[in-house]
């Protein structure tokens, strides 16, 4: 432990918040119906990065949010991520056996179970956010937000698109599109729940954290598709190479390798000049671009 | 026209406003992802009673509300049910080929498609329902009832306590506990959005309504399980003696089919009773649960 930075001791501090907060937001696994609760505790719990949940606190720092609040909040947009995964590993869609290094829900149940746990914790997290102790127009503002960044304006949308495009060459331009919807939308809005568990932003202070948003979220995409390409199933828990498998344009099969790393190094660059206006106050946002950019799984 | 009621006016009238505010509230198919927007209209739009919004006007009558926030709010409720419709359709579920007398969404569409477009469906609904244009201390009350009714507390977990029972003797009791969650909670959602879009009900309001919610909740499952007895596929725009063939547990298999009418007659004449303390405003609530009773689809 002498050797982790205030940023790793942060993060930790991050996501052993979350695993207890997310462990007392969902439904315990002996209330009826057991299976169920149990499924939703499954994909929820003891794994994952929480990247999201991070960009909630990171953005919060800025805006001196209450933390009981930032962590409701990022427990709702970890839910809402938390069933996409579920959803995503259905045999209908990406048909995934491994997620997080553990069989997928509909692996660990049943498929109906998979699809009720999703659904359920859909819910779940509007329920939970809708709870939140801080000013109804700040909540409500929250609830649009996450409403639209899940739906088929953002996540599902996304989706969608990734669905249609298997099989197809893809522009940069409608690749960029597809994964802002899909990934950037929910990154997006974690950064502005953040935001609001403190206060409403002024317009300068949105845009900025658009353009950190925008920039982390293609990174992200970029960096998943270049470990997709370059790492093996063990270190990322997950199913490698599924893309190329599946025929499904990337930024490496678009772009190359080396192409591909010299983009998200330039996105890490203007997440970091998108923040300029921020004082020390963003650090931890700062370094969670460069995180995203230089993960190994 | 002529020898049409007051009552079958306004139910004619509710089901012109949803089909109107549905419509414009959900995607344009021309929208991209067009695929899924489409999906998202077919599951909604051009079919069903729309029990569940009228229950919204009923109890909105009750408290004054103003019609386009009962529009609002039944079109979110609307869009929970429309979900649940094209998740229980899956194959995975009740894999179920017709519904209001139309190929069910994966049928028309896709697994997949019909998977995101139930899953956007939800999304959508609290969206919706956010942008109510009320004090948002009632709206957020509302999306605290509308996320706890569709969620583990409400319709998945009674969804998951059905899938549990296929096959199983369930007792009266345990079998009035699932519907009560399935298809109950989201009945009793409505009409307190109703009431919360004109105001807080009291303590004596709130008791009054949620007697009458169980008991038309109860009875609209009574009489489901008749009609899927004794009703044919054509008439019921779905699959007929389904339940029967897929070995589930319902009221006529438990009590006979003279048991379950008279006990459908009795819910009626409870939730009658329920609503005592209301003068002739609550008449269209009255009058839904007749029809609830005595409806032959």
């Amino acid at each position: 432990m002498a050797d982790m930075t205030a940023f790793e001791e942060w993060m930790q501090s991050i996501q052993a918040t979350m695993e207890e907060t997310l462990s007392n937001l969902l439904p315990p696994s002996s209330r009826v119906p057991e299976r169920l609760h149990d499924a939703m505790r499954y994909a929820t719990l003891d794994g994952g990065k929480r990247v999201r949940p991070m960009l909630v606190f990171a953005s919060g720092a800025l805006f001196n949010a209450p933390p009981s609040a930032l962590a409701r909040a990022g427990a709702a947009v970890e839910m809402i991520h938390a069933y996409s995964l579920v959803h995503d590993d259905l045999p209908c869609m990406d048909n995934d056996v491994l997620r997080r290094g553990k069989p997928t829900v509909h692996i660990q149940y049943d498929e109906a179970t998979a699809l009720l746990a999703g659904d359920a914790l859909q819910s779940q997290a509007f329920a939970v956010l809708s709870r939140q102790d801080i000013a109804p127009e700040r909540t409500i503002e929250m609830l649009q937000i996450l409403g639209d960044a899940a739906g088929s304006p953002g996540m599902c949308g996304g989706q969608a698109i990734d669905l249609a495009s298997v099989g197809h060459q893809l522009s940069l331009e409608q690749l960029e599109q597809m994964h802002g919807l899909k990934t950037g939308a929910l990154l997006e809005a974690s950064i502005f729940l953040g935001c609001l568990c403190g206060r409403f932003p002024s317009a300068d202070e949105a845009h900025a954290l658009k353009a950190y948003a925008n920039a982390i979220g293609l990174a992200f995409q970029v960096v998943d598709d270049i470990l997709d390409a370059t790492a093996d199933s063990e270190t990322l828990g997950k199913t490698a190479g599924k893309d190329a498998a599946d025929n499904k344009p990337t930024y490496v099969s678009i772009l190359g390798l080396d192409k591909s790393r010299a983009l998200a190094e330039k996105l890490r660059l203007d997440a970091h000049q998108s923040l300029d206006m921020f004082d020390e106050k963003a650090s931890c946002l700062r370094q969670l671009a460069d995180l995203i950019v230089q993960r190994d799984k």
